[in-house]
């Protein structure tokens, strides 16, 4: 028959399953952003490669794609261990499992785009979709895996380390967008409206980066962008970003704009490998402090059945004028096992309070998480009323919100708000 | 090397673990119900023996007594069977835990509680206190078991059962109060207080029930209560509610008093009874179903085995343009595989978005649950802040509710409120 302390300890290793089970994935989110950051690289190498007609780029891309390759692979492993763990079983194991099924294919995929793109059968802007796309997909198993953090200090930080990674990719798609910009010698009103888009969302994951972020880290990130660096960003994005539609851009300015963003881009990448061992870091300590509890309370069970159990009716209802007489009247049991008893129902309740407080400080770190899933539920309202694809439910988000010079949430929440005006019959 | 297939596959062998683990919990909720039902009874004979010391209710206690400790046994070996499935490593299964180990000192206690009632060395509201007390424990697993459930619709009926479960206690806990009201002769404005108190709950309780249950319940627990009873139970409630402190009450009425509310918990019994099999039908279905699509899903990862997988970058990356030279070049493709693929990656965004809906629903449900969690984390926030046991933390919101004739949510809201301006050094 199970005691209470029993149960005490099964919370406990509950937490530490948790725990490992977060390692595992925190490892994961890593290798997850080193993939990214060599297929972002890999996308601006094949840009390269369409936009010169194979004339430059083709060895340092075949270089890129042997690293894409490397990382990779220990994403799929990090993939199969996963799936290999069968302990896991919660809804959310079913959403990043689902995340994956979805992105898997697309890895699958990259040896036929990037024949394609060797046998220069795309044009940039389509290789850019598609590096993109499977970024995108990448990056919502990395949002799937700081969602279903269950400790709110790691979950803080993969909430950080999501935004590093979701700014970082809106940096590289600016420097994409920049550089087709620049290239094709004009700017216009649409991809301006495109470029002022990026950038916003890129200040938005960086703002809440710092705010999750640790102390440390937050200020390494702020000292890392030098002053003159962003000042020259910031010029080359006022030319054509102010610059009235038809005006011509200066083309020896592409390079120019590639490097200086390729600079920034390097740096963040070193952010985030310092985030990834912040992350692993806390994991084993968090691991390590829940084991040392779990080791004194296992301890303290074994001096629990050494020894007769006390009167219990005292200790748990607490009849205060009966408890004197009661331990008088009870001369077999040491005077110890009653204060072992008591102790016992308060480590009980100081654990609950403990597993409260985590509980409101997670739901307190995840609302940072709310606004891209208010998007995500828009889109799907879409997809289901007006059968439109995901890409083109998010396009119709974007435009409406460039239309109506609001962003992207605030249209989403408008058309969340307005569902129920939507015929119900359509609703699947 | 996994395909996505084999996550899509993982991703709903997660929802069956989940769902099979719920429905064990629905198991276990099920036999609290009725332990619940078995010391709410054993609590009013107790006190019918305290009250004619020791003159009446001996034998029937004793019979009730036995019955509680058979309920008692299904229910620990439902804890038990919890512990023993090692495959539990959420947090929420902590926390259920922790719930489990608060309560079981509780159940250990109880032979010690039953030898002083039965030597009449407890009054009558120590008695119930101590009752009450334990029946509060039991209903803090269910409502765990409530919050952590995964299944919206099975969520759902969670929601429904504990709040008729905590309604069905108030309603045993209003039997008491008013049973001494009568029997003491007399009323006064702090038993009145907390008689009105004892309504209210009772009533927001069964209003939430008749919400979140299925329609036919909800109808049926209206049906079960007949019009004289409740013509009858109001017009006891307003005698001695109403009445000018110290007015003198009939008790005679005592008794009379104490059967109308019996034959009123009975009826809820049989309500809990079939709202227990309701829960165990939907959970049986809702794994079938579930069981049935990995199935079919199964199935489908076999034909994908037997054949070579067909260009992944059109179907995947989607370029329009390439579509039909790349299925020319690939003559060794059937074009059922392409086939294939396509609804793959239709089942991939379904499951997604059939995940996605599950999570919203599930968020709504249980904000319902809300209330209580603000209770609890204003009780914590005080026992931490001012040093009071729970008990003391939870009499100065209920005495702060009645003087202020405030909902006791809204002044748990108001302490969490001012939290901030609490000296932070006293937190813990």
């Amino acid at each position: 028959m199970s005691t209470g302390l029993n149960f005490l300890i099964a919370a406990l290793r509950c937490e530490i399953d948790a725990l490992e089970e977060l390692a595992r994935t925190s490892e994961l989110v890593a290798d997850i952003g080193r993939l990214i950051h060599a297929l972002q690289r890999e996308r601006g190498l094949s840009n390269g490669l369409l936009a010169s007609h194979g004339q430059r780029f083709a060895q340092r891309r075949e270089a890129q794609i042997r690293e894409c390759l490397a990382c990779e692979e220990a994403v799929r492993a990090g993939f199969d261990a996963l799936a290999a763990d069968r302990r896991r079983h919660s809804v959310n194991g079913a959403r990043l499992f689902s995340r994956i099924a979805w992105v898997l294919p697309g890895l699958d995929a990259l040896p036929a785009l990037r024949q394609r793109i060797g046998a220069l059968a795309f044009d940039a802007a389509q290789a850019t979709a598609a590096f993109a796309k499977l970024v995108a997909g990448l990056l919502a198993v990395v949002f799937e895996a700081a969602d279903g953090a269950t400790d709110p200090e790691i979950s803080r930080r993969l909430v950080a380390m999501f935004n590093f990674m979701q700014g970082k990719e809106f940096a590289g798609q600016e420097r994409a967008c920049g550089a087709a910009a620049f290239g094709c010698g004009r700017s216009g009103a649409a991809r301006q409206q495109q470029w002022l888009q990026l950038i916003s969302s890129q200040e938005a994951c960086f703002h809440t980066f710092a705010e999750f972020a640790s102390p440390t880290l937050a200020s390494r990130w702020l000292a890392s962008q030098s002053p003159a660096q962003l000042a020259e960003l910031e010029r080359l994005r006022r030319i054509a970003c102010s610059a009235p539609a038809g005006t011509a851009l200066d083309a020896e300015l592409s390079l120019y704009w590639f490097d200086c963003c390729t600079r920034r881009i390097d740096a963040m990448q070193e952010i985030e490998a310092l985030l990834a061992t912040e992350l692993r870091e806390l994991s084993r300590s968090r691991t390590a402090q829940a084991r040392a509890e779990l080791q004194a309370h296992e301890q303290l069970l074994s001096r629990w059945a050494e020894q007769a159990p006390a009167n219990q009716a005292d200790f748990f209802f607490g009849a205060p004028d009966l408890q004197a007489p009661a331990a008088a009247s009870e001369g077999s049991t040491p005077p110890y096992g009653r204060h072992l008893e008591r102790s016992i129902l308060q480590l009980v309740q100081d654990q609950a309070q403990r597993l409260q407080a985590m509980e409101d400080e997670l739901e307190t770190v995840r609302t940072a998480l709310t606004e891209r899933k208010v998007v995500e539920r828009a889109k799907g309202l879409l997809m289901a009323h007006r059968r439109l694809s995901e890409d083109e439910a998010h396009k119709m988000l974007r435009q409406t919100a460039m239309n109506q010079k609001r962003r992207l949430v605030e249209v989403a929440e408008s058309v969340l708000a307005m569902a129920e005006f939507l015929p119900k019959d359509a609703a699947r």
